[in-house]
């Protein structure tokens, strides 16, 4: 098959708001000449994915196919790929393409770069057959880690991993995490792994159990008033993987002298901050995206050697309404993947 | 004389919120062991010092003695004092001691400590003939640079100096100054000398050539919208040193990726930070106080290298009140210094 010939791709597509996915065949179009294109065997259901079926954020547009945890093999190269080989298992994410030569794409930071592509927005995913990329945000995949397990570590992973190394969080640190549910429970593993003094902060106090064998060392109440008084002062970095409004002065208050308070959840109202919390302590508020395809690759290689890999519920790609609905009843533990295969 | 015996200090007291000093005599109780006690020779006057006198801040008790930008000799040491000999020309700033064991002080971070001791809360400052400092918190001053101006560099330098050391500001990276005061001013002056490309934004472009002749490459008007639009996406840092309440979603916009937008002037109201704004560039957003020691020592060491000292207008001490209401005019160009000479 040359790469101007093309065969449809047979995905789910949301058609509505909120709507049921419907099976949907399209045509790719040319295979780009940077491009690989991957046999889908698992694809992550990730919570940005139901935000865009309901359209939470209205910059939907129907049809789509959503998924951006894809785990699978490169069945078609364009003639300047780079790097990849046929049959190669690999994982794609949050983003699918870059411009390769803006100061962020060539200085390593292509998460940054203005005009990335998206996976999913304006565009089709993988809850799909098969699904292309740009060869630089295609990640291979360690052999050391089961491919049904590692395509949330693709977004879900790479966007708390991320910000362990963009902005110095060092294994003498005391961190914690807001929120033990996708994102939280792979952080948790993440920085017991690095070796920090770990403090999971949840509001469902039952999952005290669960946050102390993913990786924490303290549990705290996250609306616990009086709970986060006690530790105030004691931590350098404070991780926000919960999309809720919090008590952040509270919530600062906990950090030390150049503590940081780093969003990886979109919380849905202003975070009003006052200078003079900032201040005498020099903490600092920040905020990130996924990581970038040096960054995802050496997540694999930290995950690889230590195990890490989220915890997953798995459904047959054909029950993927099933799978969508699980994840919006706010009952995943941690994290939903599809198999492609059933 | 003793260390146990003491002679009267003799300053200029505010006695209640907004009114005029008045000459005050007051007993210094006796000399700590690790106290060195100096001659005032200069006294900056800082909008803090102002702020304290009207009790903007609701904490001011009187009578007290404001001042804290002091220039002077020491005559008389403790017994524990270290590293410093009698005679000696040093400055002090913000604080004037700290606990010297806890974490902070421990790691060079003293102006992090818990218990820091501000020189003018709760207690009496440099508008005087003598003032008493901890030994570590009296910074000996450079030859080279002109002790008549040198006592702004210990708040209001240390202030905006600070931040270059603490947040690693790179003399490759596009930095903006918001705010050309007394702050402001010595700010164009030492990133000029960083090796920055400079933007000053002023609300007052009648100060762009003054901007420039302190050291900016561009002046932008801070409230003209359309300016701030046009260099969206450019700065690695913006200062701030006013204490107003700007358009702060625009000022974020100015940053590209990794910036951080960080205040060393306290506004008025709280910063409404919407995490969209942060997460697609991983800006941060953070604030800092006065330099610990060893910052104030590097920056003293750096300034005389660059012969950078702010631009001042000097009055006799016995003039307190006329400068004290110069400043309050906001015509001060750039900083207030009274000479206790006169």
């Amino acid at each position: 098959m040359s790469n101007t010939e093309t065969t449809p791709f047979n995905g789910w597509a949301a058609t509505a708001a909120g709507a049921p996915l419907e099976r949907y065949s399209y045509d790719p179009g040319a295979l780009g000449e940077e491009d690989v294109e991957v046999a889908v065997e698992y694809c992550g259901v990730c919570h940005s994915d139901q935000s865009l079926i309901d359209n939470d954020w209205g910059i939907s547009r129907y049809p789509f196919v959503p998924g951006h945890e894809v785990v699978g093999k490169i069945v078609r190269m364009g003639p300047q790929v780079r790097g990849l080989k046929m049959g190669q298992r690999v994982g794609i994410g949050w983003y699918k393409g870059s411009c390769m030569h803006c100061s962020s794409c060539i200085s390593g930071s292509q998460q940054l770069c203005g005009t990335a592509q998206p996976t999913i927005i304006g565009s089709n995913g993988g809850f799909a057959d098969r699904l292309r990329s740009h060869w630089a945000w295609a990640i291979p995949v360690p052999e050391q880690l089961d491919p049904a397990l590692v395509g949330p570590l693709f977004c879900a992973g790479s966007t708390v991993f991320n910000p362990l190394l963009q902005f110095g969080v060092k294994p003498t640190d005391r961190v914690g995490v807001v929120g033990i549910g996708g994102l939280g429970h792979l952080a948790l593993r993440f920085l017991n792994a690095w070796g920090c003094e770990v403090t999971a902060f949840t509001s469902s106090l039952n999952k005290q159990d669960e946050a102390k064998r993913l990786g924490a060392h303290n549990v705290v109440a996250s609306t616990d008033s009086s709970a986060l008084k006690a530790i105030a002062g004691t931590l350098d970095f404070l991780l926000i993987s919960a999309n809720a409004d919090l008590d952040w002065p509270a919530m600062l208050a906990t950090l030390r002298g150049n503590g940081r308070l780093h969003f990886v959840g979109i919380v849905p109202s202003a975070i009003p901050v006052h200078v003079f919390d900032l201040i005498p302590q020099q903490k600092s508020l920040s905020a990130s995206p996924v990581g970038s395809p040096g960054t995802m690759a050496t997540m694999l290689e930290f995950c690889a050697r230590h195990q890490i890999l989220p915890q997953v519920e798995m459904f047959p790609m054909s029950k993927v309404n099933e799978a969508v609905d699980h994840l919006r009843s706010g009952k995943a533990r941690y994290r939903v993947v599809l198999d492609a295969s059933q």
